[in-house]
């Protein structure tokens, strides 16, 4: 497998995304291509062992930076690292694509600029994968789209079924709607619309959920408008963020705490990690013609790894192929829908 | 002061309600007026000390139950302790309404049937108070509105800001919306409407928020969408518990951990103390002639008692009067704003 790797996406670009490249060379066997500043990208592989590893370096001029304007970003960098990287797969010169970049940048570009829609998708969603306590699933839309339409919602629903069954290997998916109550007649407008959509395909659809049961793992793909789901992503993140603050100020007041401090470490070490998003690495962008992997700015090396491993396993599941053909369903209902939205 | 408390609130009633209102009157010197069935009232009654205290039965033949079917509760159970409490207040007989029930009866009672709406306000919100870190804010609406429009939010922030001042302590009060981003142009169309319409308000308004700088106290009211803010509180609950659970598991693991859990117990009780919702005990609904306070069904006595502080607070920071005369210059946007509106 061939992964291009945004090499100029994490705030201390490049360091943690070659890092990352060679880790994921190292465990997965794969090519890597590393796309971005020459020098830099030579002059980090320097100080690591990358013997025997499949590793390329791919030159691209520009990068797109993290306060990028729009305005900037809409016309696509065509130098960027995130552009050309993109447009390898574009090419099938490589597998798939991971970064560490601007999401909204690599959302606009890819469905702008290179690898296009698939046929079909109204409107890509952004995702984020969660894994707590064992449990997987995948949340979407996360922010592609703020103002969503009910007909959306349903393709993001059958999207987020196909990758959770194809990619994080899920059975039978069970596929919610975010929303502020479970009974039936829940939600604002757009839910109750969507809802009614998504009840017509062939997916196994429980209805509504909210933040508590999607904790509990009460379902493996959550369906959200774009809004909704990009604040409730910070929210569970923020409040995880939060809270493990306040212990360690709890546990570092006295000199009796910190040394229960210390001794807790490592519990609480455990619990970190079952929260932490570096874990998953990275969630796809789905909906465009070619797998796209999104992590976190802050990511570190093992991160970086971590959403190559995402990608492989997308790659693996047919993921773009599959939801080309799953969509067939949604084309009818879309452009039945698409007249009684509002 | 008389607070009408409705001694059917809890999922436990009478029992924490009427305890929780023994420990206010203790406390705070107040008359509390139980309302609900007089034979349960006085059976929790005289398992307690209350000698001295000015507590009276108002007896009530009915009770609002959590799962109340929205066509029943809209017809407004007249003889349920909710409604009758209510009226007390409607009825000047009592200066406040507590209540740990249904929040959608007590919204729909409060708005239809009893205390109305004060004149002017579009809407009435619901509320949540947090106080993390020694920091206060309360967010609004959460949920009485599920599909909001802009001139509703604009008074929403009105309301919040006389609340965080009069009743909360808080001087100069920044004014928030909860948003997906912090850049100007962020948000949905709901939220980039309501932001023009706030700007125009004489309020400290200092534009968008997103979860994780409203969980560093950021701002002291926080504006949003019912259904948004709804799932918001909902989020930041469900990944505090999430994460209290995770961490209960991996201190009871091995006896070693059950030991260093067992000494890191009072260092976690405090942190659990700064996030447990029984601390603050209820938040008001705002936009009402009167001052309601509804609190969590899950409540103990402690988390009533603490409502009834709430409660004492709203009217002695004259609520009330301050929101009528504190939506004078939201009446013109209203109106003008509702021809544009979608």
């Amino acid at each position: 497998m061939r992964i291009a790797l945004d090499a100029m996406g994490t705030d201390e670009r490049p360091v943690p995304d070659v890092a990352g490249g060679v880790l994921a060379a190292k465990e997965f066997g794969d090519t890597i291509l590393l796309v971005g500043d020459e020098t830099r990208i030579k002059a980090e592989l320097a100080k690591l062992d990358t013997t025997g590893l499949k590793l390329e370096i791919v030159p691209a001029a520009e990068e797109v930076l993290m306060d990028d304007k729009p305005g900037v970003v809409i016309k696509g960098k065509p130098q960027s690292s995130m552009h050309v990287a993109m447009n390898l797969v574009a090419a099938n010169d490589a597998d798939a694509f991971v970064t560490m970049g601007n999401t909204g940048a690599a959302h606009s570009i890819a469905t702008l600029k290179t690898l296009k829609r698939i046929s079909g998708v109204k409107r890509p969603a952004l995702s984020s994968i969660f894994s707590i306590a064992g449990r997987t699933f995948i949340l979407l839309d996360i922010g592609a789209n703020t103002d969503s339409r009910p007909e959306w919602m349903a393709q993001f629903a059958v999207m987020g079924k196909i990758y959770a069954e194809n990619a994080l290997g899920v059975k039978n998916a069970r596929v919610a709607l975010l929303s502020n109550g479970e009974e039936e007649g829940k939600g604002n407008q757009l839910i109750r619309d969507a809802g009614e959509l998504i009840a017509q395909l062939p997916l196994n659809f429980i209805g509504n959920i909210e933040p508590k049961a999607i904790l509990d793992g009460g379902a493996d793909v959550i369906v959200s408008d774009g809004f909704v789901g990009n604040i409730v992503v910070k929210a569970f993140e923020a409040t995880t963020r939060s809270l493990l603050y306040l212990i360690r100020d709890e546990l570092t007041r006295t000199v009796f705490t910190k040394a229960v401090g210390a001794l807790a470490r490592p519990a609480l070490m455990r619990v970190r990690k079952q929260v932490d998003p570096f874990e998953i690495g990275g969630a796809p962008l789905l909906g465009v013609n070619g797998v796209v992997i999104i992590g976190h700015g802050r990511s570190n090396a093992y991160a970086v790894k971590n959403a190559i491993g995402q990608a492989r396993r997308a790659v693996a599941g047919h993921i773009i192929d599959s939801i080309r053909e799953g969509l067939e369903p949604t084309l009818d209902l879309a452009s039945s829908a698409e007249n009684s939205a509002t």
